[in-house]
């Protein structure tokens, strides 16, 4: 960690920074510059606050020359993880593609749209059984029930299932769900985290309305610090002045967290958009981006497949878009 | 709701969106125009998902006529809401002095400060047990030891106290507490939002780091429409790309609320910008900007008084601003 | 135009208002429902300050119904627009690869990237003469005699020039380049987009810092209502709170744009990501994204070149991605 | 300027960074780490373009150590700057009241509203001859005329008058106005702020929709480079994603500017919230912040007077205004 001095800082007021420093089991290398002061700091600086340092009044600036994420840094873990569902394996070179209605509504539905996407060549299924909603008045999901019918639509097709969770108190539920997902508002629900971290269940976080992408590592670093590896990231729009969209899809995400991370990164064009024509090319955008896999939401509900409608694709324009996701893929 | 169609869509599509609308028990008013076809629907459009009918083929744009929030909403409680606490009143004209350290450290520090604060002329005592970090290796706070240290030094200064509470989970432990605070990244942690409904207890909502004004309100919505209509606002800063401070105080928040909600509204200036120094101009400014109170970090540790430290105020410094806002309200 | 009226207006300020409204030579359908009254304003409403209206104590909103851009708008005007440039064609299926360096150095620099460049396939040479700065004591281009360059390198290569324009001014200096480019910084400069709307040239508009796609669409409205239909929008990445990336490459806009308007949409990944590791996942994905075009900086200088340096890819790495976007065009 | 390198560099790549550094005319200070190299730049740093070496694949990260303002840099100039205008002074413990129509519509209009606000305590008048907007079919002001008119109504006051400039090709008609204002659109049009630099006169600079607050000082700098040191800065609000607002008035930038320049600088409370009834509040705040004036829109025009309409006060509401504003400076 580097400590840059304000110029003309009093000799006693830099000393006794410096004995606070050292006082913390730091060493502290100093550089006297023609106008400014350098202290280079030297040991377990991950302790060290660094907003604490930054905010005192003889600092001009802190800069950190080493990651506070250890466990997801591709710096000490060269190769891609592999997140391992049943048989699916994601990243490393596998990709993945979860597919399946916003809500789980019922049982014919769920089986109905789980066959469509396995036929179209979707590996897991998705579908929303605890759905957190801005309102009260909204759709909740149909929670324990839900999970049942995803259940009997894993049992009918094979696919392993995908669903989020929003309370610990919940966890008993999920314990024969393969894939938990942590939802964009619960990104920085670190008791959340931490309880993920000691289920060993492979885990899909989702990036925050408006986190960062370190701050995106460090919530998986929440969940590998408990002990799971098992963390596909997800990128899934975020929040900005956009007139026509809802979010926005920040798709060299992609590559950044690559280099960052050795963590697999799938991409959710459904809910970054929000509309169901713009779903086919961010997700082909998105793989020609590199992510290992795409989230996408699927439907058969008549009302809404008479209107083109929402967010989700049909499944015939599912099966399609399949086909040119795996043309572009062979071009990588 | 008014739903607008796009030029040119044939009548068949017409008709199937309008009796699907019908179906959902709703009257719908047909409004053609030169060019488009306007739709104005009559009934319980709350439960309406506007989202879904936005993103329809046919549909060009939709906009609600009513907002959906209703317990907060000024329009249907026309009169300020003043929550008590103790014998602390807060809004509709009654200002709170909120004060007191980061963390709670020891009996010592939390003692010592929250006489200070008392005497500087606090109303209430903050200071955090269980602290949300961005990192699992950052300190997380004493937990229920701190809880029992902060009713050390409420018993000692008979100030209520505020702290935050991260999960549903640490509820008994919170039971003596005055007020609950809901931090910024749990503000749609609906599930929490629920079960605070149910406590009855005064809640300190804190606005998340990049939701809007309604999503605020639909947050306090969720706790009202579970039976608790103790809650204060909170604006701590909002997450742009503002280059030198934390956060950007958005504090024409404080009179837009105050037109939308009859809920008090206070503000964080000491997260919302991250140096202390900075905490005095925005502590008057959102006085004067018609806020029932200030929540403002104070501490008396020796290595950061020395310095200058942090984005905490020393006890003389908060005394000196204190006599500053009680002058600005009296303007008012 | 739709304006919603607040709950519990009374009738004198309404009758004004609607007074005042007809005075503008609008028709006004006043529809009074249970709680609300909205007016549905008709005629040339283009002229109307929907923000004036808005803001009025006894309007609830106002709603646009439809857009005010007309030249640009794909409504009315469904098919592609293809812009010529000598012998190259861009839109309506036509894609184009525009490469070359930041800045203009040197005769030696530029007319050896432009070598390259078209050897690899390009079909646009790109090159700054005229720079913007953040900083005025950074390098402001050489400006006339950078013009004169990349003449020379047009001449040794058959590729048609794109260079920044910054100020009416200059105009003179340009008449001779075959597409003038608007930067970011100026997309909102309305008297140059007025001046560029009289030279009937080609234009390569960027959207600015932090403008929304509408607004872009509005600047193109400016050059197109002076009687220049020759636009290429350019995606350059926006503004966020990103912390690895500098901008943030919002490739949404490029379905979303080609459904508003027939124009032409150009990416620009040098400069959306500040990266040159991150240029060819970005180029690769707006390609699949649907973009008419690419904007990519490749120099040859050594010091760079030795490391791999800044945001602008070697010759070698251009043309081999080249080959790659070919593959994914191929698949589209 | 601290260059940090990544882990594990080759000697001969370190060697040829070095060296190319050293080439232009830097001194480099070499700092070995336990895991990392960290190299000093010593010398003239401003003309070292940090992106590039930010960008270099064997550099991980960049620090610059001085700030590249200069003329406006507090550090070397820690008086505040008055800037005079005619009689009226601001900063350095001078406040302005800045106030008058959005636009210039004729002789009566403006003339009135002069006599209003001079009544009320106005110092300077403004009034929008040359008007900036998104469309090019909305009204884009009386331009020369405008010009005059304002000057009618400051030969009726005295009051100095106050107008934004849009293009350099218009500066003659400036000749006579007292000071010159750019607007958020044009922060960052350099020729306009070189050529504005060598008029000498006062200039109001208006931060840009999206700009920090280094950008908005680079932009003063390119000014003063030019050699015309009387410049307020002034904050408008920037562009987030508000719901209920038009912008996001951003007053920790108040103490911030203060802090880092010498220059005054004002807030626009009307811009930056787009709705009358909340300038009052913003405007106190913005006073209680530490603010050296504030710039208010202030119209007679009877439509909008009967609504109590846009983001304009009536005079009266003004007056009544500039008694608060002037009993919270009394505090301050």
């Amino acid at each position: 960690m580097i400590v840059v001095l304000k110029p003309n800082v009093g000799q006693e007021k830099k000393d006794r920074l410096i004995e606070w420093l050292k006082g913390m089991g730091l060493g502290v290398h100093i550089s006297e510059g023609e106008y400014q002061t350098v202290l280079g700091l030297i040991g377990d600086t991950a302790k060290v606050d660094m907003e604490l340092i930054d905010s005192l009044d003889i600092v001009d600036s802190v800069k950190r020359v080493s990651e506070t994420f250890k466990c997801c840094n591709r710096k000490f873990h060269p190769d891609d993880t592999v997140v391992n569902i049943g048989d699916v394996k994601v990243g490393g070179g596998n990709f993945v593609l979860i597919a399946g209605p916003c809500s789980v509504e019922n049982e014919d539905q769920i089986v109905s749209v789980a066959k469509d996407v396995k036929a179209a060549g979707a590996n897991l299924l998705r579908g929303g059984a605890f759905k957190p909603r801005t309102s009260p008045y909204d759709f909740q999901g149909l929670k324990g029930e839900g999970i049942e019918l995803l259940k009997i639509a894993r049992k009918e097709t094979g696919l392993p299932i995908v669903t989020e969770i929003m309370s610990i108190d919940d966890l008993p539920l999920f314990e024969d769900i393969d894939v938990l997902q942590v939802g964009a508002r619960n990104m920085q629900n670190f008791d959340l985290l931490k309880e993920l971290g000691q289920t060993g269940k492979p885990i899909l976080l989702k990036r925050g309305l408006a986190n960062t992408l370190k701050e995106l590592l460090m919530s998986a670093e929440y969940i590998m610090a408990s002990g799971n590896e098992n963390i596909n990231l997800c990128e899934r729009g975020i929040r900005t002045y956009s007139d026509y969209l809802r979010n926005t899809l920040d798709l060299a995400a992609v590559p950044m967290l690559h280099e960052l991370s050795h963590l697999p990164v799938i991409v959710d064009p459904s809910h970054a958009t929000g509309i169901a024509r713009m779903v086919p090319p961010m997700a082909m955008a998105a793989t020609a981006a590199g992510a290992d896999g795409l989230i996408i939401e699927v439907h058969n509900d008549p009302p809404h497949a008479l209107c083109d409608g929402a967010q989700s694709l049909r499944p015939e324009e599912y099966a399609e878009l399949v086909k040119k996701i795996k043309a572009v893929r062979e071009v990588l």
